[in-house]
């Protein structure tokens, strides 16, 4: 299933999931299956979380088979929302076309936010820039920072340019948690992955050189917005990428304003989301909707020009794309501050 | 006011203001004031973000100022619940004895938590586990890492001893943001902040020795726990201590096993709570709830035994104390994993 959070007439976010060029609304479907649903609108976190009454994604899969089969099945490209017409239970629409809806993030506001740096080579990008090697304690075990789970645009979202002479994107993929847990097994950890999600780990190169130095690094050099979208793909989506192993076969591109800067593949990274999650719930719960990125393991400007720039710019369009994951597509603007 | 979040009776989470050896819960109370309030239970976020009906700290302190009448106005020494008896509206109590409720962190599970650390003495103790000296860049502006939100613990709560072998405690004091900001102009800052905690910013100092190596700390070495409490101190319960520049005259007490192992005054901040929440609001939003820690202003164990040790070990009683803020008292217990 690919999980959206989207808008449509009304402002109040909603949960879906695409099929072609449709949205199934998960909250309005949801009278086709169960008894006595709370009433529209839904949150994915909600859904995540099992509510209601411990319904989660597997409810979810079961409200788009029986739209599908009441709509007498999906044809390869899809479903085509003008060949069925409105499809409403009580009034309420089940099918959006996607093209009328306005896509969030989907999870606007996460319970939280891990940035790891599980690439190699970014890592190493990262120790140039501070002006040293690389640690020993990179190759133990996957390291993290917490980031700001509270600065989260969507596909489309503008992005404010913050105080820096040096912006950057980072082309990375996050795994979203499913469900609770602690001291997580390894051989369990993937369990827990309610999917994957293309995510930019938007970053203030000067900045973020200060806070190497310091030692204490990261907060304001990443703190201003990190993208996150189109959608939620659940771990079957990306089936044909999988590898042995816990890695995916993916690629991964960035564009700026149309033109390839980056490309990478999630076989490279040094550790699989699996590790990730099980690394993170050592003596600390992990909870539905927790995000996980990977770090720059698609690369990012830092790598693209050695450190030297040019950066990004306002009125710049950077795109990330991956199979599966789709694109995740933001304008940066100027800041609310220097236009006043 | 003295605000805290507690469970009586049921297991319910509500808000109350504490007076002597009374908490006067702000839901049941609110009909005193407010017409048709939202029933009870309230949490403390709720009454930050304004709700029932931008109602805030202002709202509260009515209720509490309307239950002081009704009972003909609390003495020296606050109310004493015996003396009258339970004071009920509806069948609900507005009255409860602090000493049969269960106080639980004022926050139980704040928005966001960023561990600043504007301790000179601190940081240049950090610098040395790290091997290196003072960074340049900390004198710029006050830095912060984000911290583990999701893992906050109450006064009284039971500390699971994480991963380590330096398992230490540091002695801070943390403001609350009481409304959404962002761009905070300095002189408006101390607007924003809606009162303070104490703060235990519990550390794993062989973790962080590797984490600082790393430059990329911090994460492991603090996710485990954070403790806050027992109550969140408006900035009026403060004003004794108050000196020009937003500086507090306060001293920080921390007591391990009844012995006391570290003092500190908030007067030695580099930076002041204000100058804190005004750069963390830079360029992204600041909410109500989030929490801005101040760092090991009053010290910890890896100033007590200079980076040797002995550290905390199951058992230990830890106990941090401030005038106007009360004791935050934890014990520290073997974990799960190692009694299984």
């Amino acid at each position: 299933m690919r999980l959206v959070t989207f808008q449509f007439i009304d402002r109040q976010p909603r949960v879906g999931v695409v099929i072609g060029d449709t949205i199934i609304d998960l909250a309005a479907a949801a009278p086709l299956v169960f008894d006595d649903p709370p009433p529209p609108p839904w949150r994915l976190l909600d859904v995540l979380e099992g509510m209601p009454d411990g319904m989660g994604l597997d409810g979810a899969a079961e409200i788009v088979a029986a739209v599908i089969d009441q709509i007498g099945g999906a044809d390869d490209e899809g479903m085509e929302t003008s060949r069925y017409g409105p499809l409403t239970i009580g009034g309420v629409e089940m099918l959006i076309p996607l093209d009328e809806a306005h896509l969030l993030a989907p999870l606007p506001r996460p319970p939280s936010l891990r940035c790891f740096e599980a690439s190699e080579r970014h890592m190493a990008a990262l120790a140039r820039l501070h002006g040293g090697g690389m640690p020993y304690y990179w190759y133990e075990r996957p390291i993290f920072a917490f980031g700001n789970h509270a600065a989260i645009y969507g596909p489309d979202a503008k992005i404010p340019l913050p105080r820096t002479t040096a912006f950057d994107y980072e082309l990375e993929v996050a795994c979203v948690i499913g469900r609770a847990g602690r001291d997580i097994p390894l051989d369990e950890a993937n369990d827990y992955i309610a999917g994957y999600v293309l995510l930019n780990d938007w970053t203030a190169r000067d900045v973020q050189h200060e806070e190497l130095i310091a030692g204490f690094a990261f907060s304001k050099s990443k703190d201003a917005a990190t993208s996150l979208g189109p959608w939620l793909a659940t771990p079957d989506e990306l089936d044909e990428y999988t590898l042995d192993g816990g890695h995916f076969n993916l690629t991964l591109i960035a564009r700026v304003n149309g033109i390839e800067q980056s490309r990478g593949n999630l076989r490279d990274l040094a550790y699989t989301f699996a590790q990730m999650a099980a690394a993170a719930s050592q003596d600390c719960t992990l909870y539905p909707g927790d995000i996980i990125a990977c770090g720059a393991i698609g690369g990012s400007l830092l790598e693209a020009t050695d450190g030297q720039g040019p950066w990004i710019e306002p009125d710049d369009l950077v795109e990330l794309e991956a199979a599966g994951l789709g694109v995740l597509r933001n304008r940066i603007v100027v800041r609310d501050f220097l236009r006043a």
